[in-house]
């Protein structure tokens, strides 16, 4: 049985760099990491909102969000 | 063969929550995860700076620092 881990980015080298260094090494027995890409799926930003994200990159597992380093803000998101 | 992942924290509430939703959940196929809290380890504090640890909660991986949510400046954690 997987947890759910959602990875939300927006493309900048400080996402890339937490993408490939964190986000693609949670336990695969354990979690199924999702990408999400505000370039890609803008549709997903109000749902990170909910869920708390207040800039990427950032992870949302088990209800809590981390995150890690400081990319961007959603503000910046959002205008973008 | 295991990369070494080191957590570093101070006890906070933050850092607690990080370690068990994201340091608990790294590939143990992959990472041999070192968690140091710097409460009982005052000696690797100049280590972590050195690593490029800013604040607490952080990850050192393969030479990439990951600060996760804000515990403590290693001001802080200096301080206290």
């Amino acid at each position: 049985m997987t947890d759910k881990a959602t990875f939300y980015h927006a493309e900048c080298n400080i996402c890339v760099t937490a993408e490939q260094g964190l986000a693609a090494s949670l336990d695969p027995a354990r979690f199924q990491t999702e990408i999400v890409n505000f370039a890609d799926a803008p549709d997903r930003i109000a749902e990170a909102e909910a869920a708390g994200v207040q800039s990427v990159p950032a992870f949302v597992i088990g209800g809590e969000v981390f995150h890690v380093n400081f990319g961007a803000s959603m503000a910046d998101v959002k205008g973008s």
